[in-house]
């Protein structure tokens, strides 16, 4: 590593490939929803993947440890996350494929700028401003909230995929039919969806969606995902997850 | 009965409050789809219900007999059901709750003469004329392809409801896309889905979906129905269904 760490930074171990990661438990850490899309994007070991809105970089790492696509960019608007995901990245010896850039992807510019891609993945912000409390910390805001980018930015983003192009997000299902409706408007037609539930017999709490650019129409809705069995276990599906197992 | 039934009709048991709905094992029969949509649409007592393309009455008869709701009008433009259907309500001695009507639903001023509805329920044909090879029986035809009503139609017959108003339909995942922009289009706001999976490993083979006219943003996505034991029983779940249990 070029510099210490700061003291309130930790290490974390992804049980992928011996990859690791830093965070900053008192910033925004990475939760289930960034391990099940890495899953939901599975990308060839011969594609270019664009992460939009990388934030501490969990996403290539996973993307990365499960799948070594050939090459992975990753851009994120603020300095401070980039600087974090550097380091894990320089921390797993990565720096050739993975790249981190500090920028806004609402600059098609910049986004074109940095060639073409077969997969771009987003885990963005959930919550319109305005639909409930902000949190203390910014960094975590802006990974929370529509602050910097909503969901009309991050698919217009996406839209720079050619015809054939895969794009991959994870969201609330309480948002689907505006995510739809956004998607087909950027020509990102809806191919595949994923349903999360934490329980059998709970209502979904995250849905995963891939769109393929100008494909033809024709949605597979794929067998769910539980989470927790009844007595507050994972479930063997996910226990497979999270130990670096391809189960989607 | 005003007169013996034709020799291939047949009557089947509903296993519901003792109703009986007559069939002919030639032409259309109702399926699964029917007996869920009915589950799912759960009218209150005091609810005023229509049903677009009501075939041989299945929807009618099942709404009544798991929620007795105070009025259920049908609405199908095939005489022959409308006949058969007419002769199931009488079977069944329901004629003061259940009203069959012969006409168009595309036809608005019809739909608007029939009063106001609290809830709309449509188990409309899946597939678009020639995405499939036409059924031999002209009706069978009918129900499964979009020959006198297209997913367009359904939905902008719905749209008579007021404002509040819930609509139910079941239909295809594939077509999920199309479903929810087409019902935002006519203000029928999504706001519960649920979808059916044959086996817990398989995709959704079928999706239910409430819609509910100029509400708020705001979808929930239920807990999955799985229909098949992996040794091909129905689960638990499912035999509740089928025996009337109310499950949703």
């Amino acid at each position: 590593m070029d510099q210490a760490l700061p003291a309130n930074w930790r290490i974390d171990d992804l049980e992928i490939e011996n990859l690791r990661i830093i965070q900053d438990p008192d910033s925004f850490c990475f939760g289930m929803d960034a391990v099940l899309l890495a899953h939901f994007a599975r990308p060839k070991s011969s594609d270019s993947v664009l992460d939009l809105g990388t934030g501490n970089g969990i996403l290539p790492l996973l993307v990365f440890g499960l799948y070594q696509p050939m090459r992975i960019v990753g851009i994120e608007i603020q300095p401070g996350f980039v600087d974090m995901a550097q380091r894990s990245v320089k921390l797993n010896g990565l720096e050739k494929h993975i790249h981190l850039l500090c920028g806004d992807y609402r600059d098609e510019k910049l986004l074109r700028s940095l060639g073409c891609f077969h997969l771009v993945v987003a885990n963005p912000p959930y919550h319109p401003v305005g639909s409930g409390d902000m949190c203390q910390d910014r960094s975590d805001c802006i990974a929370r909230f529509e602050l910097t980018s909503t969901l009309g930015d991050v698919l217009r983003a996406a839209a720079i995929l050619n015809d054939g192009g895969r794009f991959c997000m994870v969201h609330l299902p309480r948002r689907l039919p505006e995510v739809i409706e956004t998607m087909q408007k950027f020509k990102l037609t809806p191919k595949r969806l994923l349903f999360v539930h934490p329980h059998v017999h709970k209502n979904a709490s995250l849905v995963l969606i891939e769109g393929i650019k100008n494909a033809s129409a024709g949605l597979t809705v794929c067998a769910p995902i539980v989470v927790h069995e009844a007595d507050g276990r994972f479930t063997s599906q996910m226990q497979e997850i999270y130990h670096g197992g391809r189960l989607i």
